[in-house]
């Protein structure tokens, strides 16, 4: 079987790449058939110049153009659905019901409408106008894209059609794709259908590439380089830091999702009005997909007491009773044992699993738990990651324990807080945690899993660093997700015909400007 | 003389650091009495831990109150303007009037005044309500805010009074402003009038505080201290990108103003129609306030004709005519004039100029040039900031030679062009060069040249990396520019009573929200 191609510069070309991998069926072990190629630097230096072209080219055109785009991407991904259904489960061993075809594609079919939705709606340019001065601003695309995505989403957060591609495609970027490794036959997919599309929209050629894989170096080098305008990366938190520092180096913007344990806090009221409904809860969440989510509820506190052994105990049993599903591969496998290799070695005690299952790529359903204060001890070392269907329960002596660890948290994507539905001690309890928690997550739940990350415009799936690499941005939720890809653009003094038409007089796209002050949909009237 | 105190945790103390300063007079050359302190870490680390207990006391605090700090701060300024003027003056030699008393003490008085406006509007949190999932995000204030201020403007953007400070506080963060070397008594009494103004407002003690300065080691950590916030810097290169450093190896946003060579492209037409006075425009812009601006337009790119010489001669006249003012220090003065040795060495023709002058920290108004081919040989190098009362002149051969200089130009805060009233060739360049020009600058100006930086909503005092850190922010411009100290705080199920007033249902604060995917000021209507 020859080597699958790589898509640059609107053209399918074999790689001259010397290096191949392939990627491998988890729920078999099995190595599948497909070569991919290692993409030596001339051909990812081919595709940067490519994107240049496409960006010189579309950098002006309006929004409407890449909705268009982007709506009948999203239409050919629903016809070509069976075969990346098929593709996605034999690559990552998710289930194909519901997870891949009543879940993750209907999802990511759904983004990128609703990134055609918000590139056509324009109010994430946030046009601004000062008529006196006649000092205009807006936000503008900022060059080509370069998106790596993650392992656990092969469709929702693929590098070439998941949240980060639809988010640099509303705000007018070309993007190049790095496909992730674990499944390039999903992503050669759906680069076909996006090249298919952009041809069908008249799009420029380049304006989107596929290549599989690079060398570390030559990943440094794509991230810096100066034709190429931002950067955005979920995954692993070593490959993850690697990227940032080679862009920050040049101030190249690189936004990054890496990794979160997602502290999840259930007061003594909460556990005393319903507690074994949220166990059954909890184990839900936390093994939902084999636990392999960035928002997986991975550290429990707890105020240690009978109803909470009581809830520790339930949780265990559901644990015990659950078979475990396959793992994405055999190094998510790997990583997690470490984790809980890690956490043991510190003095976690093992309540379950923490073994390799009896299938390949999978691993016991596992909880770990210490106290309050050996975690304030050891704060960084039980932060460990445990990615996978597993967590560390910390039982606190009292309220004042768990706040000590919760100033102790690193920055994390998600918080929860369950409290009783009425309780002045719980209510107490909940602003005082809810103070500090606040200020180390990047979304705060009540009474809720964040295992689900919706797709709304008030979502923040984000949060402060090592989440995230900037807390005042967000990887999902249109249109502020948007705005990562974009500069700010000022005109001064400029002549109304060379204006973009977002901050010519007439406001010809009908957008909601601030304007001498105001906000408002009004032309401009020159005094 | 007693050593100058330092402010912090809401008190003037002495500083245990040994090592000490002294300011000196630019126009004199003479060494000022007063004494400052270097501070060592341990005073460093107690501000920081004030300023994050004065943090967590007001982080929920309306923007109300922000504001009438603010408000009150500008009027104490007022009030001690003749005194900040008199310390400027001797500390920057800067005139009197019209610049610190007429123009910059009245735009810090102003900024000031409209970051509380923009703090009580609240449009700067862009509230955004999912009402049928109930997940709402807003953004927030971010936490402690380190400011490093620049030597050129002692007031409007010192560390403890100017744009940095106003959106940082506007946001409702604590500030901790590192003050410059150069101006270490105005910084003082600035801050003798934010303390007064905080305590008159009941604002948590160490809501402001001052350190004159630190060591670089100790800068490095206080930018990367997890009980800080983000970074506002504004100053030159070097000990920016040393900051830069240390903050992204932690994640923390570090907002820097670095340096700008602020290309000005004269189109024939222009030139044909205007050019005597379009060299005027020109020297007055480049010498105004010994061209120490950091939109100063340094670099300055011609068609080569007998019409483009006599603007160059116009220029040097208006050069040598023209006395040169003393400059912020001996340092200013030293790197203006190694820069000039640099472009020297690298082939440029000295037109006019290129020597210290006859008074301290002066230097002799200076022209250099070099041909279009020259600089694209060597662009990296003819970018070299001669910071002051310098230029440097790229003669061309035609348009396309002026395409490829500007496609060789890093990032700057601002470009202009200038081309003629009418003219359809002067057209057709416009619209080539100003596509190039577009992706390189923040600001983008017509007939007009940069160095007046307003203070409008509209403006966006930023550009691509080296010019800033980010090319998405604003240093000046009102409200965005608060945008940078804030992180997005998202609510996911949270009862509305514990919410804060800008997601409730109510809309109590009256603020827009894009609510169910419309822009509104209604409350939200529940189903």
């Amino acid at each position: 079987m020859p080597t699958a191609k790589v898509l640059i510069d609107g053209h399918w070309i074999s790689s001259e790449g010397a290096a191949t991998f392939h990627a491998m069926n988890p729920r078999t072990g099995e190595t599948l058939e497909e070569k991919f190629p290692v993409s030596p630097w001339f051909e990812v230096d081919k595709a940067l110049h490519s994107a240049d072209r496409a960006f010189q080219e579309c950098r002006a055109w309006p929004g409407e153009r890449f909705a268009a785009f982007l709506e009948r991407y999203a239409e050919r991904i629903e016809a070509r659905a069976e075969d990346l259904i098929a593709a996605a489960h034999a690559e990552t061993a998710l289930p194909v019901k519901p997870r891949l075809a009543d879940a993750e594609l209907p999802r990511t079919v759904s983004q990128l409408k609703l990134a055609a939705h918000w590139a056509r709606e324009g109010s994430w340019m946030r046009p601004t106008i000062d008529g006196k001065l006649n000092i205009r601003s807006t936000l503008a695309p900022i060059g080509p894209v370069a998106v790596f995505g993650p392992n656990n989403f092969p469709f929702a957060f693929n590098s070439i059609a998941g949240g980060d591609f639809a988010a640099a495609v509303a705000a007018g970027n070309p993007v190049i794709a790095k496909g992730h490794s674990s499944h390039p036959r999903t992503t050669q997919l759906f680069a076909e259908e996006a090249q298919a599309a952009a041809e069908e929209t008249h799009m420029p050629s380049g304006f989107v590439q596929l290549i599989y894989r690079t060398s570390h170096e030559d990943g440094a080098q794509l991230v810096s380089h100066p034709l190429l305008g931002a950067i955005g990366y979920t995954g692993g938190r070593h490959a993850g830091l690697y990227l940032k520092s080679s862009a920050d180096a040049v101030g190249k913007p690189i936004y990054l999702e890496l990794s979160s344990v997602n502290p999840v806090v259930f007061l003594p009221g909460a556990l005393a009005e319903r507690g074994e409904a949220l166990a059954t809860e909890y184990a839900a969440s936390c093994l939902m997909g084999s636990g392999q989510f960035c928002t997986n509820p991975g550290v429990v506190f707890l105020i240690s007491d009978s109803t909470a052994d009581q809830f520790v105990a339930n949780v265990v049993k559901s644990f015990t009773a659950n078979t475990p599903q396959p793992m994405l591969g055999p190094g998510v496998q790997r990583s997690f044992l470490s984790g809980v290799e890690t956490l043991s070695s510190l003095g976690a005690k093992l309540l379950c699993g923490g073994s390799a299952g009896p299938n390949p790529c999978t691993c016991e359903n596992t909880l770990l738990q210490v106290s309050g204060q050996q975690f304030v001890a050891n704060a960084a070392g039980f932060q460990t990651e445990i990615f996978g269907n597993g967590a560390l329960f910390v039982m606190c002596e009292n309220l004042s324990e768990i706040s000590a660890c919760l100033k102790a948290l690193e920055g994390n994507l998600t918080g929860a807080i369950y409290s009783a539905t009425s309780s002045t001690e719980d209510e107490a309890a909940y602003t005082q945690l809810a103070g500090i928690l606040r200020q180390k997550v990047g979304r705060l739940l009540n009474d809720k899993m964040p295992t689900g990350v919706a797709v709304s415009p008030a979502m923040n799936h984000g949060g402060p660093f090592p989440a995230t690499g900037h807390p005042g941005f967000t990887a999902v939720g249109l249109p502020a997700s948007i705005t990562r890809f974009a500069a700010l653009h000022c005109f001064d003094n400029v002549r109304d015909d060379r204006l973009p038409p977002a901050l010519q007089n007439q406001n010809p796209l009908g957008l909601l400007r601030l304007q001498n002050g105001e906000w408002t949909r009004d032309p401009l009237t020159l005094q």
